[in-house]
């Protein structure tokens, strides 16, 4: 069984005062700044509906990370045991997307600012999507 | 501002009784079946950790989307107006990534049983993620 390659064309890319992933934190709600997405302008009609205040999900490709990992320590805490990485947020893993949920701060044109985005600058984003209620709650 | 093109190897597949995307629920918590998420085995590693009970994020590739969609009626509703596609969940925009939060109800090797689960048929799989606690909650 082995399926064939997909294309994934980035749609825009990450702007941030972030610059090394050594530094970033691992996650949004842990200290990270605000952030610009800014996107192609062949795809600024799909950003029609996006408003500010919105809770909104960034998939990116975290295009510094290891394709061929997968193990690893949770949070590169070597006293935690290894696990795989479908079971961590580690960026390390067959295919690297980032998932990123952020609330929209304001919006000029292809430029999206949202709060609290760990990517790098420079991280090509390749999808937005708006967060669902039924994923805002427990369930 | 163009970016390189990025290639995914799908990680797996989903096994679902679902066969038509047009009959198939919009979202998982509107009468999904449970599915099979069926890794390749050169992934196995990767699952470890992964356990029943847990609430996990499953990427798709939604390989059926039309990629050249901008703007759509949400939920196929012709009575409500149009909107880009990254204010929807639409299935048709430039990236297809399918976004599934749902629970696993059991593993057997490379094979994931999960609740509620909209994809079709033959979807592939391209990554899986468990899901944080700031992600459960409101924020």
């Amino acid at each position: 069984m082995s399926e064939p390659t997909i294309e994934i064309n980035p749609i825009g890319v990450v702007e941030s005062e972030l610059r090394d992933p050594a530094a970033a934190p691992n996650q949004g709600d842990e200290g990270a700044p605000s952030a610009w997405l800014v996107f192609e302008a062949a795809v600024l009609e799909a950003l029609d509906g996006i408003r500010a205040g919105d809770e909104v999900v960034v998939l990116t490709w975290l295009d510094r990370a290891s394709r061929d990992v997968l193990r690893v320590h949770p949070r590169g805490d070597r006293s935690r045991p290894e696990q795989g990485v479908f079971a961590t947020r580690s960026p390390d893993r067959p295919n690297p997307i980032g998932l990123h949920r952020v609330q929209v701060e304001s919006i000029d044109g292809v430029r999206v600012r949202v709060r609290s985005l760990e990517a790098v600058d420079g991280t090509p984003i390749i999808d937005l999507k708006p967060v669902l209620s039924s994923e805002v709650g427990e369930r």
